[in-house]
Order: structure tokens, then C-alpha cells, then sequence
């Protein structure tokens, strides 16, 4: 019998047009094992959170929109580069937002993995290391692996995706991973 | 002789109209030392982070704007609550706009102090130690100083600025110290 099909929704944390996190995260659904959909969440619309707006019927829609979505998945892949050693605002803001209210929010023992590519030797490392704790601080169940860390990118990224082979075949064996443990730890 | 004037620029993290942290900002003010300024940048205005918008002549007034007196400043405090063990996603974006171009940007070398308030007891620490590496990630010269940070803020805040006497007179020989250090190491 075949496993249930899984619905996984992947962020990526950078609102550049030509982005190696973007296409990195736009490759994911080639690389889904059978049943697995994975949709592609983009970040532009999501305004600076702001608690005085944080309220039913005050909510910015793409805010409402972005919680529901993330409620409904199975689960999440930030797929991100590193700003300053850390985790762009970009991103931070979005998953500040979906992680309220504490401790009962869309993320709140949501399984998430992480990814990130870098045009240089990081690999997003350093990020990834402190989304970990931030994903931990809104009680999210991260994914325990060493992560996918895509490094010299502009090698491996071509027309918007993920091309280089010994990395596709990396990120689906990710994927293969990520959904058998989804399917375990899942709601 | 009186010691030359020095400039500082605070930056409160929060947007929240009644913000510990912004009431924390407004107050420097007050408790700076003699011939020491201190203006409140507020954030409300400077948009996502996008490297495609990051070029001259296409860059946010705000963020042009927000550069220029981060340049112009002799020293920057940054104001902040702790979202999800970590820096809001509101003020990690202004600092990843200002951190651009790497290593040559207005936060390189800038002297930079940290404080926060938290309704609770953690004093928003965990913050705190992200954003020191994401300010070293930008080679900011951060304060060596545990730093301030003010626990059930909500007993201390009132009608928008710190009233707690004991919290003041520490946060005024916080700002004693921190210039101090800004004469004897900034540009």
C-alpha cells in the first residue's frame, strides 16, 4: 500500500529575483518522493509584524494567509541564505508572525526542516544554527539532521533551479528523509 | 575642558505602540550624559529586506535615509525585545539593509550597544547573544558589556518611558560606560 499522500510547504527566506534559495526551494517539488506536493511560499507581501496588528480581524491578509497555509501542511522546509551570521529579517519577521500566539500557533510542534545555499564557502551554517533555536523558542519540532547546505551556488543553480546532480540527488535523499520522519513525528 | 559632543542613534526593535523597548529608547534621552545627544530612529517604514531594490538610486528613501544616520551617528544602541529566543525578524531586516555593502557598509567598525526589556524574566538575553554575532557578522564593533536588561518591564514602564528608579540609575552609568568606550574607539 502506498504511504499517505504528504503536503509540505517550503519558504524561502530571500525576495531577490535571482535568488539560489529561491530556486532551490522552486526545485523541491521535482525532487518530492511520490505523493509528497511540496508548495513554494514567497515572503514579499508579508509586512514588519507589528503586535498592535496582531488581532482577529486586524491581521494583514497576507499574514492570515501564511498561518493558514502553514497550519494546513504536514510540514515546513525554510529554505534560506544567511545575512550577518544569521537569519535574514525577512524571514525572521514572517515566522515572528506565524509563531503567535505562543505556544499554540501554526508552528507550534510543526516539523520543519532547513535548507540554504550560499554563493560562498558558508553554506548558511551559521544561520541555520540559529534558526534552530528560534524554531525550538516557538516550540516547533525541527528536523534532526545536519541540514542542506548548498555552498558555491552559482555553480549548481541555473534558469532559476537546482541543476548540479551530485546536489539533487543530495536533497531528494533530504526529502526522503524528511517525509518518513514527517509521517512518524506528524500531527 | 568638557569632553567633545558625541551623537548617538537608538533604534528600538519593537513596533508596538506601547513597546517596553520603545519607551526604553525614549528615554536615553534623559539619561545620557552631559553634551551626549541621543535621537529615536523608529523602524515602522523601512520595508523587506531585497537585494534587487539594493543599488544606488533604487534603494527605499527610508532605508537611504536610515543608512545616513547610522553613518552620521557616533555610536549606535540597539533597543530590542526577544522574539522566539532570537531577534525580531522588524530589526534584523533595518541592520541587514544597513550591513550592505559588506564590510564596507555604516555598520562596519560602528561602536553598537545592545539593551532590551521583557515582560518577563528572561531580560531578552538569548536575543541578545544572536544579534552580538550578527553585529560582529557586519564587523560592528560591539560593546563589551553583559549589557541591559530590564525583566517585568511592566512594573518599571510607565505612560511610554522607564520610570524605575534603580533601572534608570543603572542604565545611566550603562550610557556613562558605553560612551566612554565610543571617544576612546570610534572613528
Amino acid at each position: 500500500m502506498p504511504d499517505p499522500a504528504l503536503h509540505l510547504l517550503a519558504i524561502p527566506g530571500s525576495l531577490r529575483s535571482g535568488s539560489f534559495n529561491r530556486a532551490l526551494a522552486r526545485t523541491l517539488p521535482q525532487l518530492a518522493p511520490d505523493g509528497v506536493r511540496v508548495d513554494v511560499w514567497e515572503l514579499h507581501d508579508v509586512p514588519l509584524y507589528n503586535s498592535d496588528l496582531d488581532e482577529d480581524g486586524q491581521r494583514p491578509d497576507s499574514v492570515v494567509d501564511l498561518k493558514g497555509d502553514i497550519e494546513a501542511a504536514d510540514g515546513l522546509i525554510l529554505v534560506s541564505p544567511e545575512y550577518n551570521f544569521g537569519v535574514p529579517g525577512v524571514l525572521k519577521n514572517a515566522i515572528d508572525w506565524a509563531s503567535r500566539p505562543g505556544f499554540r500557533s501554526p508552528m507550534a510542534g510543526k516539523p520543519t526542516g532547513i535548507m540554504g545555499a550560499s554563493a560562498g564557502l558558508s553554506g548558511t551554517m551559521r544561520a541555520q544554527e540559529q534558526l534552530k533555536l528560534n524554531l525550538l523558542g516557538m516550540v516547533a519540532q525541527v528536523f534532526p539532521h545536519p541540514g542542506v547546505a548548498v555552498r558555491k551556488a552559482g555553480d549548481k543553480v541555473h534558469d532559476g533551479h537546482l541543476t548540479d546532480e551530485d546536489t539533487r540527488s543530495f536533497v531528494k535523499g533530504y526529502l526522503e528523509e524528511f517525509t518518513a520522519w514527517v509521517r512518524r513525528v506528524g500531527g
